[in-house]
């Protein structure tokens, strides 16, 4: 950590500092410029953060120099994340991984026949949530218990694997008996509650990154499922909030990137929040897969007009399917396989 | 709600429209313009949010019309609310309400400490943190039930009510023996979950604005709160995120008036997290007043230094006294009290 | 500046990086951590600067520590500028100024009927744009010199000082002949040229922060000016672009506080662009004047159903009038006059 | 457009309106609705855009319906424009084209260097700044006319064409001699002086997107140069701000797509601004090939080091070299070239 002072700091605020900085156990390098001085503090990192050297007498910033997390850095494991979601499926591998589905569970028949389809098409997952967060509460909120039982029928019909967002601690223990990922949605990301419960479990967590979080508060949330206990934590950039209009949200594209330097973590994208529409999902798609992302969630609905949340963004069946050929040769141009 | 089709839309397109938009109870009134047609749509709300007319061929972009929420509107209730926080306490009169206090109960010792002083000086609630959501899960996590009795026997001692955040459903039948107003934070204002159980409870819940919700995704959360049957719903305006890094967050101060003009429910300004820095407080308190807000709620630490959260932005007590005085000449320049 | 090394950065990187600091005359201290090094960078403020030190091999950040503005800063000039307009009118002192008029000059007419009911209601300065930069290139871009010719008309009929952008270098030897403000727009708070040549003008200029600018890009942009030699600057907050939509721009109020402890230099703000909307004016007024605004600039046209421009924000002068009455309280209310 | 009344609208109020709007030529189509009245205007857009029917008495919002661009749009012009750079070489087409080099012309013998290196790796534009602007006034504003000579050295040795910025108007004449395409920069993008007179030259124009400007903004800015006569407008998407730092800027790739649909113009993306850090360039590069991008404008240096401005994110031409290869293949995944 990094103090620096005020042009006009005297020596007592100075000693002040040092003082109590001792105190709490921390080294400190004392730089005394022309203008300024700087001092640089070494010591236990939740000492560091927690002491708020911003109100000390003289100090004009503090500038922090370790990233707040840990367990979810590169630094602490080098290696890329490999996270079992099935025997025979693992994301963060060479294969890009394809999840697609409608936005909620409607009814039985839907959801089986979708499923069907998206499985022939290539994908690996079955998505459709149970339980939906809805800005309004007079808005379709699932069908709870009934969702997820048609979710594992279709999972075990057609020997697809199965993610579904939970969304508050106390369904956790009968998400886990039904789907194979839990998700964390945009709006949970933190829940700080929730997240901490989730450690606790052995499935894996596809955790969506918030509308307007940055890549550090998402890490940081991922670290609390982390310090539980559960590593199998798959990120999801979902698109966020900007002043464009144009589009639902803005897919932030350099997230891939940037979360492959500072974690370990396996990323997705799901192109269909991060566009908003139809139309744009193709191009997000190619661009996610292009710049290395681990996998895709795609919202899939065999009859939009009839969905009952996000029909305008979801691809139908064979939208998906000429989709997913495309992708396979921008995977295999990278080096991946899909 | 409006839907405008493309230019090149077909005579059998809009015939598709119409007949499926009648099919659900829908009136329609078709307008031919020289370039493009628009048909305006008349029915139940709930039936025109829910069909997503977007994905219908021939489309362009659909308009809604009315706002998605009612209970919270002005259109619903004409007259602003007043809310009992205590018998002798309400919000959303003349009178501008003054809630202090520090981020997180830390101490039984230091709370009181705060809490006789922040009474002296004009206060009527105080606000301490028991369970606290932090972006980092090594970072202090607050007291717990500890805490709540700390606040209690302030709020006794001095006479001066309580607010504190719930964070998890679980707790608040924890939290309603303990303080006057429950506080659900920005991080939580779309924990439908929390939002939903709130609704069914009898006290007074402050919502806080998500760091990037909009004005109408707020007033929706609130919507939740009012159809379980809760009226008694005060909002906080606490600070957006936008590009700026010279403050914690942007205080949207045009939110006061826009509110006030879409709802009849009372808000609140948090002058401490929308600007993140002590020396910022003051002014963003003034402007708050003037701006009609019906309440602040203002960090107050009497040794910032060793605050364990939140140091950097809290007034010392001798500062909020001196503000205060500030405060009542510019409730009085308006027309109010404080 | 300060040099953040990566944990595994080599004795060779960082011997490198102080031989290359040493030749470009820096003085360098290294603080050696256990996980990582970091170096402290002191000397010429230009050399550091221009140096891209985060290029070097083995460095993880590089911050900067001093602002990049010299002339408009605090530290360079203690006491707030005072800025004389005309003769008889400063800005910057205990009154705060009031600037009011037409978004557009549209004709002699009018301009002359809105200039005497402001002037009556209390302003001293009179808006109106006789250039004006508009999105569309088919929408109405303004008289031109013939609108200059009316705004000095009305300012020699009316006793009023006048202020109207300037979007040309080439048009400013015109400009100066007939107003006595000449301002810069948001649009071209970056046209640097523009900027330099205002530096040479011994005009007022004053200076719109840009749609998104952050408040030290806008300060660095007022440097442009004084560093030619033109310390008449005044800064106007207009309202930043956030993903908020119920108003036009978000006014950031904490601007005019920060900007009050960075620079010397008085602030302006403009409710009107600040919220697009007539019935947000006068909060955001109040708002302003409360935080501590040197002065407002409003748009008022005496029918707004026929303005050319802008008049969705514009007052009427009765609504002027009435709000420069609520001002002059909330002005005594902190001190000032008005 | 579309006029939405209040609830509480008047009869007199609605008759008002229709008179109004009949006066002034427009049609309109009156739906009375149980809650609220909604009225539909046709006729002459530019009657429509600026009249404010905003603040006649009972109006609640009013809608737009057409997009306020014609000439750009894809509406005028089906087909995808193809512009000519040079004789054999045009942006547009199959081939997707690469500029590259430094971000300022600094010196002739380093720009010639990296002019070889570049053309050898597969670029046929060379990307260089002979006018700077820069944030500070303080830092290199470029060579200015000798740094235009050395463009045109490096173009007539390596058979390469040229791209090099224009900020101030009264440059064109002399930018016209020396380069192919003339660059408008982000801050300029609204610097409809500057767009204006660049719409009367025939030398094709890159507009890159204002660093906070909507895809609407951006479009309606190559407006006003294709509405002066010059159709050969490229657009360069170069990242927006929003609130996340780990980035310099957050590169919209949606962007690629919106654009393809709303207009005929080519794009290209530039993957060195859009995120500010070298290490980031090439995924970011990948994604915007796969997205549909007609071009990459690339900051290449041989000296990163040494740079005077954007060595940070600059790539060395051996990085450029290998970036190039990886190029090829995701063209090809997707039916182009390069």
């Amino acid at each position: 950590m990094i103090v620096v002072l005020k042009p006009q700091a005297t020596e007592k605020q100075i000693q002040h500092i040092l003082e109590k900085t001792k105190n709490l156990g921390l080294k400190a390098h004392v730089s005394r410029g022309v203008e300024r001085t700087i001092i640089g503090l070494i010591g236990p990192e939740d000492v560091l953060r927690v002491t708020p050297l911003e109100v000390f007498p003289g100090v004009e910033e503090v500038m922090p120099v370790l990233a707040p997390y840990r367990l979810v850095s590169r630094e602490f494991k080098k290696e890329s994340s490999r996270i079992a979601i099935r025997k025979d499926l693992r994301i963060g591998d060479r294969k890009v991984v394809l999840m697609a589905g409608p936005c909620a569970v409607e009814n039985r028949k839907t959801l089986l026949a979708i499923a069907a389809k998206i499985k022939k098409a290539g994908a690996s997952v079955l998505r459709g949530g149970a339980f939906k967060p809805r800005t309004s509460p007079y808005d379709f909120q699932g069908l709870g218990e009934e969702g997820l039982k048609y979710l594992k029928e279709a999972s075990e019909k057609y020997g697809i694997a199965t993610v579904s967002e939970v969304v508050d601690p106390r369904d956790i223990p009968l998400m886990v008996k039904y789907v194979d990922v839990l998700q964390v949605g945009a709006r949970n990301m933190q829940n700080f509650t929730l997240l901490r419960e989730l450690g606790k479990t052995k499935k894996p967590v596809m955790l969506k990154r918030g509308i307007s979080a940055t890549i550090k508060e998402w890490l940081m949330s991922a670290e609390y499922i982390l310090s539980e206990g559960n590593f199998d934590v798959i990120l999801c950039e979902r698109g966020i909030r900007t002043f464009e209009t144009q589009t639902r949200n803005t897919l932030d594209i350099n997230a891939v990137a940037v979360v492959k330097e500072l974690s370990h973590l396996p990323i997705v994208v799901d192109p269909s929040h991060a566009t908003g529409r139809r139309s744009l999902v193709a191009s997000a798609s190619r661009a996610a897969v292009a710049a290395g992302a681990d996998g895709l969630i795609v919202e899939v609905h065999d009859h939009p007009e009839e969905a009952m949340s996000d029909g305008v963004q979801s691809l139908i069946p064979q939208g998906f399917s000429s989709l997913v050929r495309e992708l396979k040769k921008v995977a295999l141009a990278i080096g991946r396989d899909l």
